[in-house]
């Protein structure tokens, strides 16, 4: 038994800016494209989806972003989170690794999705919108929004995945205790859901088709704007207080991360942890190991083209550069549907290709038994997204163990797994399977993308 | 939008000691007796159940108890939990009264029951101890009592009131996560429980059956233990770092409750945050309304005798003086599985007759509405056993708007509702029904009570 170490902020150490990585990189962020002309959008542009506060940040060059006051406020209920020393874990891999974590999971939808959610709401209602329309995976997301709407008094209509829809019925009827609306996706609520319907009248639904449905809602009324989880700029802003607090927490620590290892989807998980350290980097300062893990089966950044491509299946929004598998693969269906994405967020895939991150995949059952090895040491059980950080971070520092070094790791649990028991019970009953995405279909989707000079 | 207020303490403030109110009541604790004899009981003669550390504070009269510090380390991952003002709900409700909430979802089972879980596993380690046996009822306790085990090395058993074991597979999943043993009572596997079964092959069980089955379980073997969640003076005691905390939190925030409210099933919630603030006003500190929430299905204090009796259905335990509906009542089966006894805590029965607590009691349908009202304005969703203080807070609130009167009440949200979809769904779906326990099952089992003097 060793000590659990805790370094804890004051809530005035909540930070009062978010940090915006486009500030640092030796390159301008790409800037998302018309699909029809193929030229660099405008803000106003964006103004049928967007509320003008997020749009600004989308295309904002400057390091610093103030935290509006209400936001922060809201922030004050769960933040600044912990960082821990998993010492315990240390102890079992018998490792000379020291292994840090920040934990997300203690905010009230129990992830760190509400960072940005709260944020969205918040200029939502500055812009009078009444009503935000969004998709959701695995439902941290939609919860998160429902959450951040009750607070801002916005209508929430979330098109949640038909797969975790069916899964996750308790992810819905969370939403809807918070008085959120909650369609399955593929709906009939839409054209584009309509269209997949009709194709596949049992779809399972996908990322990409349940965001065609909440933009084709946002564009038809003037009074709702879309909402997105992930992937974009300002979202992956949103969630910079979590390594912007880390920064501060290792300073207590009196440690620096020689590597820090997070789950991505759409890559705000990611953005939110590294961005804040890649930047310190960036600008002279201590350099890190970066590593991104991705589902075998939703391989992006290990398997995708880094290319101009749309970020949902009907094609309804701009075309953003990224590594992708092509917006018409539909990945099959796995337990971390939070990372079930066709896409990776711009900034995330343009770090990428600037060298600055490694990436890595792994199959789902080595995640869960990572996740269960964490639990039964650290007493929290993961999320199957946090799983995928957790298996990196316990691979690394089993690395250690084999070449004697004392690296400190840093990875982000980004959420805990109170809803996703149905999961952790098909691992346990043997029920749980590698099943392989077909190659065949992601070298059509490849093969698909849209012809825009990148 | 008004300000979130929140009162954090720092690490160093959680408690170093625990607080015993027996110190400061009127008249000594009433011991519990040997059913045979009618005797008090000596220490010895608990060995067989209970590890000698938590006998030496099941009968201690000391005021303070020192927290081991390896209690206190596991203690760091969670605590010191919030205290936070309801500035939102307050404002929902329109109410000059200052609302305040203790919140203990925080912690990895999502409850105020690792404060109990983690001492007893600690002792019972120190002890040479190798399994321990319990019982549960919502499954918050076997969650925490799995995660302790996790992490002193010991074995659980767990025996789930059957009700709980149906209608919550998520609990049960979370507690075999953590390595525990997980049996539906009543089982086959006790006498106990086979006797039931061979009376009621479709009993739903209760917790005075799962307790017999975990108590056998103990007797039975030298290695074994038993470990009990709530009632029993030591379990009280662990939990009066609720309390302890809250105090601190009160000079923070310049205030002092006028009234505390708390949901009671077994008592530990309830001794956990009212007993520092009653011990305060033994000792001639400012005075406090003390209100124990009951469910209607199971009026332990409200409708009781205050009497010697059993803890179990089998009368394995040793005979407590309490607030009892009879050992072989069954109350109906409803959402706050964590409310579902017989009988009630002997600390906290012995403060309600001294007059010191006021005990009222809600249906279930009441207090999910006002669980659902409190997470649209607070942002967090509360267990169905939290919900019981929700609604008695609510109404006191609403009290304070008619006179006028701004009176600071105090409430401990005891834990997240993540695991209690399933309840949430059905009262959203309306089928969820106050139904009424047996008057005649009542009366007989009261009049089934032993005859002791008491």
């Amino acid at each position: 038994m060793t000590d659990t170490v805790k370094y804890l902020l004051d809530e005035a150490d909540i930070p009062k800016q978010w940090y915006n990585i486009a500030a640092d990189l030796p390159e301008p962020p790409t800037p998302p494209l018309h699909p029809g002309t193929g030229q660099a959008l405008s803000p106003s542009e964006l103004e049928p989806l967007f509320s003008r506060g997020v749009i600004e940040q989308e295309i904002s060059t400057e390091r610093y972003i103030d935290i509006p006051e209400p936001v922060r406020d809201i922030y004050r209920q769960w933040r600044p989170s912990p960082l821990f020393r998993a010492r315990r874990l240390e102890q079992a891999l018998d490792t000379p690794a020291r292994i840090y974590y920040k934990y997300e999971g203690g905010s009230p939808a129990g992830s760190h999705k509400p960072n940005t959610a709260i944020a969205q709401a918040f200029y939502a209602r500055e812009d009078g919108v009444k009503r935000l329309a969004t998709e959701t995976g695995a439902g941290q997301w939609g919860s998160s929004l429902a959450l951040a709407g009750s607070m801002f008094g916005l209508e929430i209509d979330v098109y949640m995945v038909r797969v975790s829809f069916d899964q996750k019925p308790y992810r819905r009827a969370f939403m809807e205790s918070f008085g959120a609306n909650c369609f399955p996706s593929p709906s009939d609520r839409t054209n584009a859901g309509r269209t997949v319907l009709a194709e596949t009248p049992d779809s399972r639904g996908s990322l990409g088709i349940a965001i065609s449905e909440a933009v084709e809602c946002a564009m038809e009324r003037d009074d709702t704007k879309y909402a997105l989880g992930s992937v974009l700029n300002h979202v992956l802003l949103h969630q910079t207080v979590v390594g912007l607090e880390a920064l501060r927490q290792f300073e207590l620590a009196d440690d620096y991360p020689d590597t820090i290892i997070a789950c991505t989807g759409g890559g705000s998980n990611f953005g939110g942890i590294v961005f804040p350290f890649l930047g310190h980097q960036l600008r002279g300062g201590e350099a890190v190991d970066i590593v991104a893990v991705e589902p075998a089966n939703c391989p992006t950044l290990t398997r995708g083209k880094y290319a101009y491509d749309f970020g949902d299946t009907a094609h309804l929004t701009p075309l953003v550069k990224m590594h992708t598998l092509g917006s018409n693969f539909v990945p099959p269906g796995f337990h971390a549907g939070g990372l079930r994405y066709h896409g990776m967020a711009p900034l995330v895939s343009q770090c990428t290709d600037l060298g600055y991150v490694t990436a890595s995949a792994y199959d789902q059952k080595a995640c869960f038994e990572a996740g269960l090895e964490f639990a039964r040491a650290e007493g929290i059980l993961p999320a199957p997204e946090a799983n995928h950080a957790v298996v990196a971070a316990m691979e690394a520092a089993r690395a250690c163990k084999v070449s004697g070094e004392s690296r400190a790791i840093l990875f982000n649990l980004c959420g805990h797994g109170h809803f996703d028991m149905p999961a952790y019970m098909d691992y346990s009953a043997g029920r749980l399977h590698d099943q392989q995405y077909n190659e065949e279909d992601m070298a059509m989707a490849l093969a698909g993308l849209p012809s825009v000079a990148g």
